[in-house]
C-alpha cells in the first residue's frame, strides 16, 4: 500500500554534449515528467551535464540523496562517448561488472542478425555491480537499475520503452491532478485573483501561462495538486472569478 | 581583446513548474546554446527548478560562482508565480527595488494603449538593487542583468528577443566549430575507430548520434573543437576511415 500522505520526488540527470551544445533538443524531461506524475510521483529537478564522469557523478549523489528516485538519460550506447555506466559506478563506489542476462540478450539480439559481439557492443552489457535489469523492448540493450538509480537511454523512444516497462512498479503517492481554464485574458488582469485563490488552497498550485495568438493576449490557468476535489473546485472559483472580471472562462485551455 | 586560451563558460538555470510537470516542453535551452556557441562561450551546465524561492537562490548561487556567466529564463511575468527577481535578490543579499527605467518602459508601454499600470504590472519593473536592465523588442517588460547574472524570460520568443539584445555584448574566446559527417553505419561498427581519433586529438571531442531510419542503422558524428582546422582535419580522418571500413561518408550528415 502507498502511503498517501507522502510526497514521492524524483530528480533526472540528462547526460549529453549534444543537448548543451543546442544541436539537440531535449525531449526526455517532458516524457519523463507526465509519466511520473502518473505514477504519483513529482519531477523536483532535472541537471543537465556533460559527457564527463565527474560532473555526472556530482550530480548524480547530490540529487539522489535527496529524491525517492534518480533517473538518467544519455550515455549508456556502444561508443567511447557513453560513459554514464562507469561514471555512475564510481560515484556509488562499487566495480563496473558484465551482467550476465544483459550479456545474454545481447547476444540473443545480435547472434540471428548475424552481427558479432564485439567488444564495443558488449560495452553494453556493463552495469555496477549489484544493478538489475530495465527492460527494453525496443532495441537490445537494456537499462539499468542500481539502489534507487534508474539508468536509461538517450534516444527519447528507446527511453519511452523503458519507462514504460516500469509503469506502476515505482511506489509512488496519489497522481497529480492538473486542470486547465483559458481566457481571452492579459495575465496581468487576472494576477491577483490567482493569488487570493492560491493563497487560499495552500496545496494547490496555480501556473499562469500567458499567450499572444490570432491578434490578442490571452492566458492559461493551470491547476495542480494531489486532491483532485480541491483542484476541481480551484478550477470553478477560477472560473467564476474571471467571469466577474469580464473573462470568458474556458475549460480545457485555449 | 578576448584572451583566446582561455574557456569561458555559462549555465543556466530553467525555472518553472510548467516544465517540470511536463505541461510545457523546454525550448531555451537549445536555443541559448547555439546562441551561446556563436559567441564563444560554451553552457556547462543547466538546471531545471521549481517555482520555488530556495530552489532558484541555491541554483543561481551554486552555478554563478563557478561560471562565467549565469542565465536563468521563467517567472518573470507579472503573476504570484512570477518569483524569479526576489529569489535571486535573496541569494544574493541585496533587496528589491522598482527600476526607474523598467518603470518607464512599462509606462510608455501601456500608456499609449489606454491600460492601466497596476501593482501587478508594475511588478516587472522590481529587480535587485544595482541591476541593468536587458532590451526586450518583444514585449514591454525588460530582462535585468545583475552582475554575471542574465535573468531572461521564460517565453521562447521573448527569450530570443533579449539574447538578441545581448549579442555580441559578453566576452568569450573563439565560437565553437561543429562539424558534422554522418554514415549509414550502425554506431558500434565504428566505436574503435571514433575513440582512437579522439584520443589522437584532445582538444576535439566526438559525439556519436545514432538512428534508425528507413529500416536501416546509421549514424551522425559530430565533432566539436575551438580550434576549427583542427576540427576540419579530425572530419577528414573520420571520413577517411569510415570508407576505409567501407561505409561512405556523408558531409554533414544524415
Amino acid at each position: 500500500m502507498s502511503d498517501q500522505s507522502r510526497q514521492w520526488t524524483a530528480a533526472l540527470v540528462v547526460i549529453g554534449d549534444e543537448i548543451l551544445s543546442g544541436r539537440t533538443q531535449d525531449k526526455n524531461v517532458a516524457q519523463l515528467a507526465s509519466w511520473l506524475n502518473d505514477q504519483g510521483i513529482r519531477l523536483a529537478e532535472v541537471r543537465v551535464v556533460p559527457d564527463d564522469a565527474a560532473k555526472i557523478g556530482e550530480a548524480v549523489n547530490a540529487l539522489r540523496a535527496i529524491n525517492d528516485y534518480l533517473f538518467t538519460t544519455g550515455g549508456i550506447g556502444p561508443t567511447h562517448d557513453d560513459i554514464t555506466i562507469d561514471a555512475i559506478a564510481a560515484a556509488v563506489g562499487v566495480p563496473v561488472v558484465v551482467h550476465p542476462g544483459a550479456r545474454r540478450i545481447l547476444e540473443d539480439y545480435y547472434a540471428p542478425r548475424g552481427i558479432e559481439l564485439t567488444e564495443s557492443r558488449l560495452r553494453m552489457a556493463r552495469v555496477p555491480e549489484g544493478a538489475e535489469l530495465i527492460d527494453n523492448r525496443s532495441s537490445g540493450a537494456p537499462g539499468v537499475k542500481w539502489e534507487n538509480i534508474y539508468i536509461l537511454a538517450g534516444v527519447p523512444h528507446i527511453a519511452a520503452s523503458m519507462i514504460e516497462g516500469l509503469t506502476g512498479k515505482l511506489e509512488g503517492g496519489r497522481p497529480i491532478v492538473s486542470l486547465t481554464v483559458g481566457a481571452r485574458a492579459p495575465e496581468s488582469d487576472v494576477a491577483e485573483l490567482l493569488q487570493r485563490l492560491e493563497q487560499a488552497n495552500p496545496s494547490v498550485a496555480i501556473g499562469s501561462y500567458p499567450f499572444f495568438r490570432d491578434g490578442g493576449y490571452g492566458s492559461n490557468f493551470v491547476v495542480r495538486s494531489e486532491d483532485g476535489d480541491l483542484a476541481r473546485r480551484t478550477v470553478d472559483a477560477l472560473a467564476q472569478g474571471l467571469r466577474e472580471a469580464g473573462f470568458e472562462p474556458v475549460e480545457g485551455g485555449i
